[in-house]
């Protein structure tokens, strides 16, 4: 079965950058990190869409995440990996904005870049692609082995972690 | 939530003998993958019951298993570490005497021993962890991604991995 | 035979922050990865002595590292990890002030942390414990496979390496 | 400079075969793990002779690594990865035939495949590549931090690792 994933940065994808010290969404990582998976009958579309902060995010971007989704979900699950600090804000947006789904939206990210050392980002990649086939149509956060309707979590900043509400 | 991991061996849980220069059942070693992930709001209560490649189970060791998890799964999901050769058979065998069941029965495995080069152990660990949670009641395999119903799965030796029959 | 490890902080022992966002220099972090290598025959002592970034070490911070270097040089080679943007200042004042040595003084460090993907940490470490053994007495810089004398290098930022002036 | 690695065999490029559920001497496996580390300065040239656990090897494949030795060392150290159970017996040979030598010979290896977890592989690799540029003339082991004299060194079984003799 295919599978989308559409990446659009946040900490998930942030690298480390020699020349300024700093973590940074530059170049796409996701691919790399799938390859460390085996997926058999599983066909993985990435589609590298963004690689911004999720605190930089602006309607703009949202309405690109939205057009998207929208064209891919009509033939398959989409995975948005996404920020953690707006990720509630985008996909409760894309629950509002998506009507009826044939499919799950499942938007995922990381507290700590993937292949950083104690990351939890190829677990939560992990347990998205494992969602995307198991969950009913809806938009959810899935993240260290849970899984959220986006209409009823938020993130618990203190201790890194997402918490239903 | 609850969660019980009962491990019984197989190659997930093999370690390289620096003195036979063999792979090997020998320490337990699923307590030391299983901190590598982050599990807020689960209690994951791992049993050791044994340590063998899945080609040297007895009749009395699946009823050993049989016996544990029939006591673990009244009262939550039930995960069991297994060697992938006769993983099946032990599945079928619990689907057949557990009866009804108030909780999901996974059992996985893999194909290289967790912490090895290229190993799909923590993917199988991780997803196994999710499924736990999200999966009805039944007797499951979980691995690569997939769910597999035990009465409806075979092991592909040849592409080392499991396939619907 | 005894070997001295002295920590000042620097890239080699940043971590990322998840409540920041940022890499910092926080935890002491070297312990974790000594751990890693086999050094039969060596007793390494570690003594954290601050964990700053190197571009903001003070005069007094210097005072204190020679003060320390020259206590433990005495009976022991001496490795330093330290921030690569000012090792060779440092390494300098130690060569000055210190005078005749019985043991080399060895700096080294990292152009990306310990434990991040890509990571050149735990090479250096390896190469300076190494170099602790093998070479003679003076002032060096290790890293990257290269023996460095400290006044006779300088930091290629571009290139993310060390050079020989 | 130029750096010459002859690799052998031997455990440290051992890979665990999913089909036979054993660990095996099959491809080469050296250049992905040197791709870890930074060699600036270096030209390392990997010349895979053959892939056979040490005490397998025959005369006829001592006399062979010999010739190729003797080839490289004119121009370049020689670094040669060996199983550890006749590492010293390769050494010796070599030693004695080789005459001589205008830059050092290394054997190295390791007690567990580089890529395993807990290997000491990549740390004697990482050695052995320092040790090409500091050592002098002679035939050497180095691993675990140590260097040793092919003539004064065995291997002690017990405690997976190499001692003065």
């Amino acid at each position: 079965m295919k599978i989308h994933i559409i990446t659009t940065g946040g900490t998930i994808e942030k690298v480390y950058s020699e020349s300024s010290g700093q973590v940074e969404n530059a170049a796409q990582k996701i691919d790399r990190y799938l390859q460390l998976l085996r997926l058999p009958g599983a066909q993985v579309e990435v589609t590298p869409l963004m690689n911004k902060d999720s605190l930089l995010m602006t309607d703009e971007d949202r309405e690109l995440i939205f057009a998207v989704v929208r064209a891919k979900i009509a033939d398959a699950p989409v995975i948005i990996t996404h920020g953690t600090d707006t990720m509630v804000v985008t996909g409760q947006l894309l629950k509002k904005r998506l009507g009826d789904l044939a499919h799950p939206v499942i938007l995922t990210g990381a507290m700590s870049p993937l292949g950083f050392e104690r990351s939890d980002g190829l677990q939560n990649l992990t347990e998205s692609l494992f969602a995307a086939r198991v969950l009913g149509p809806g938009v959810w956060i899935v993240i260290h082995g849970q899984v959220h309707d986006v209409d009823r979590v938020r993130k618990d900043k203190e201790n890194a972690r997402f918490v239903a509400v």
